[in-house]
């Protein structure tokens, strides 16, 4: 007897056919004498589809208004997974995001979970009825419907299996697991039966698209088990857990790739104090996240600035620092879409040395240029060439001993 | 300065277009310095829709659950009206049937409102901000979703419009107004300034499709007046109102048809008490509405009973009917389905002797056999053949001055 949250993707539910597959699979779950709680997204496309109807209406739609229109997404969901599991003799009622006392901030489509008052759904489950909660969504203190933004209904699920103390929070989607690295890319890509959710935090956030970071940060603080798996496959998928001595066994558990960001590089920037905020005050006055930042000190009080943003802010911030470098007096304006990162990610780097070094020689040995660096505890990352991605890769795949036999 | 409730049904709100239109006739009354409530259905066919699809899944879905999904279809209208809305520079709103505090029974698909609580809407308006309100839902006291049932949206409009002791609430369908008659039926078929709240009860349950029934006694009950208009055109429709002096100059302000009954009759029944029990708690049980009843003595302690019920009941009354005859002893049971009720409806009834007779002369000069009369105080019905049904109304809307010139 076990309480499970399983949280189930668009795809996974983008008709009947497979709501009805979603419908079995809770239902098998619940006979087994679990108590049982689904998780439910919109249907694929839903959500782009109602932002795109209210995008017709206005350039900038009233945002309390948007999220009450996207809310109807899981909403139909919810409702219909009800119906079906009713119609197979199965006991089920649906949670809007309100009605589950999800207690968000005020923060119209980029809602942010306060509370979650976890007493109704309880008593629900004490009746052994499966709960279907909309995910996504979730209410202010007065009351209005907010919507969590991109990948809410992750951190939906995780949170409430937080609030519930669920023995396991299930996230099915349809990819079937967190691998070493891409499968499309590295056919030699293993599914991993475990990660950490730190290690999970630096695969998220470097574009293994696999477990919104917002759900793991929540899986981390609250000690949530995550078990990322395929709605479409028996299998199980792989654990994000709590660090375990026997994950340490591996010094690199994965590598990752992100092409979608570019470089930018001011040369011969005085090197004087303040000049770092008026560079970046701006750029973050546009709403541009930068991600890598690399300072070289040249001779004669001069420095090179060099720095990462995603690839859809690129001429933005072009033109932003073009007007910052002439009223600082910098010599040149550099810029650079055709980059990619490329990282290792691993609990064991902490204890054991040499990783960033035999990465660099990785590299340098099949004569790709490194462009920039960044390391933390658990990951490092070199910018390069676009055009070696692939090779990169598989290369560093293959030295930290992540090939499947 | 007043307080002006509208109500926009399916085809005011079908597309963007119209939706806008919609927003372009409330800004208009709320730039005159008025305070707007719209209240909105779903785009027309989204009901329908919904409901197909939860068809699809199950022969009876869970109501609770049909309810949650149905609720989507007002949800989206108001959200893109308020965006609509604010794209154009006028402060809204939009409230839900739980935000807007619309708290009914438990009777999922047909609820009941039991009480509105408008302080929240009272505040809002306070703020200068038109609230758009879903209608066709509340909630129950345990905050689950309810629909109000076909044709709800009327009853919530006029319900808020009670609640906020509004000036007028505004009806708007593809409909301007209502006729002295069926004007698709009879070319000379006028529409009426005014109507009172009994007239249009009688004109509304005798077919005169145009405000639901539910909606004109909750606008009786608590005095709301009631303009029926239409949203694709300027001019004034039909005030729905209080019975005043001036209305009682016309004898007749209606004639109304309905060709969707059909008659069972059944002959030489046993005339003991007890009986008309029998026969009709078995049609009740079945869930069929009678209409009409007509019972004439025969000689010997026998009976001819004839009623009406909805032809799409007929068949089902008809063989409960061959069942009850049996066990009773009656002689036969006969059916027609070939008839029509035509009606003459007029508070000037009350005062004016001579209704009746000249209804009756009337008919029986064109040959039109009646074939059973019911009357109210304000309303005579016969029913006749059904091939006689443009005739009939034809000639009484001619006899009792209803023809406009």
């Amino acid at each position: 007897m076990a309480l499970i949250v399983q949280k189930y993707g668009g795809t996974s539910i983008a008709n009947l056919d497979r709501i009805r597959n979603v419908a079995k699979r809770a239902i098998r779950v619940y006979n087994a004498g679990n108590d049982v709680v689904v998780v439910l997204s919109a249907m694929a496309g839903e959500t782009n589809r109602l932002m795109e109807l209210a995008g017709e209406i206005a350039d900038d739609p009233s945002k309390r208004e948007l999220d009450v229109l996207l809310a109807t997404g899981e909403q139909t969901t919810v409702s219909l997974l009800c119906i079906m599991l009713e119609s197979m003799g199965c006991p089920a009622i649906s949670l809007l995001g309100y009605q589950a006392e999800i207690v968000t901030n005020k923060a119209f489509g980029r809602a942010r979970i306060v509370e979650i008052r976890a007493d109704r759904i309880k008593e629900l489950l004490g009746q052994r009825k499966i709960v279907a909660v909309a995910g996504f969504q979730g209410r202010d203190q007065q009351g209005n419907i907010t919507t969590l933004g991109k990948g809410g209904s992750d951190a939906s699920a995780v949170a409430l299996a937080a609030a519930l103390k669920a023995d396991v929070c299930e996230i099915y989607s349809d990819v079937d697991g967190v691998y070493t690295t891409d499968p499309n890319l590295c056919k030699k890509a293993k599914k991993l039966e475990k990660i950490s959710y730190d290690e999970m935090l630096e695969m998220a956030s470097l574009g293994a698209k696999v477990l919104q970071i917002r759900a793991v940060e929540f899986a981390k603080k609250f000690n949530v088990r995550v078990h990322v798996r395929s709605s479409f496959k028996e299998e199980e998928g792989t654990m994000v857990v709590e660090e375990e001595k026997d994950m340490e066994r591996l010094v690199v558990s994965g590598v990752t790739y992100n092409k979608n960001e570019a470089r930018i590089t001011l040369t011969k920037v005085p090197d004087q104090p303040g000049i770092a905020s008026r560079i970046f005050t701006p750029i973050a006055d546009a709403g541009i996240v930068v991600d890598m930042i690399i300072q070289n000190t040249r001779k004669g009080g001069l420095t090179d600035l060099t720095f990462t943003v995603p690839k859809s802010d690129y001429q933005k911030a072009m033109a932003i620092q073009k007007e910052v470098a002439e009223s600082i007096g910098t010599e040149q304006v550099l810029g650079d879409e055709q980059i990619a990162k490329v990282s290792v990610i691993g609990l064991g780097m902490r204890s054991h040395s040499g990783v960033a070094a035999k990465m660099f020689t990785t590299l340098a040995k099949e004569n790709i240029n490194i462009m920039m660096i960044s390391t933390s505890e658990i990951k490092i990352s070199c910018v390069i060439e676009e055009k070696y991605t692939e090779l990169a890769v598989r290369i560093l795949h293959h030295v930290f001993g992540l090939d499947s036999s």
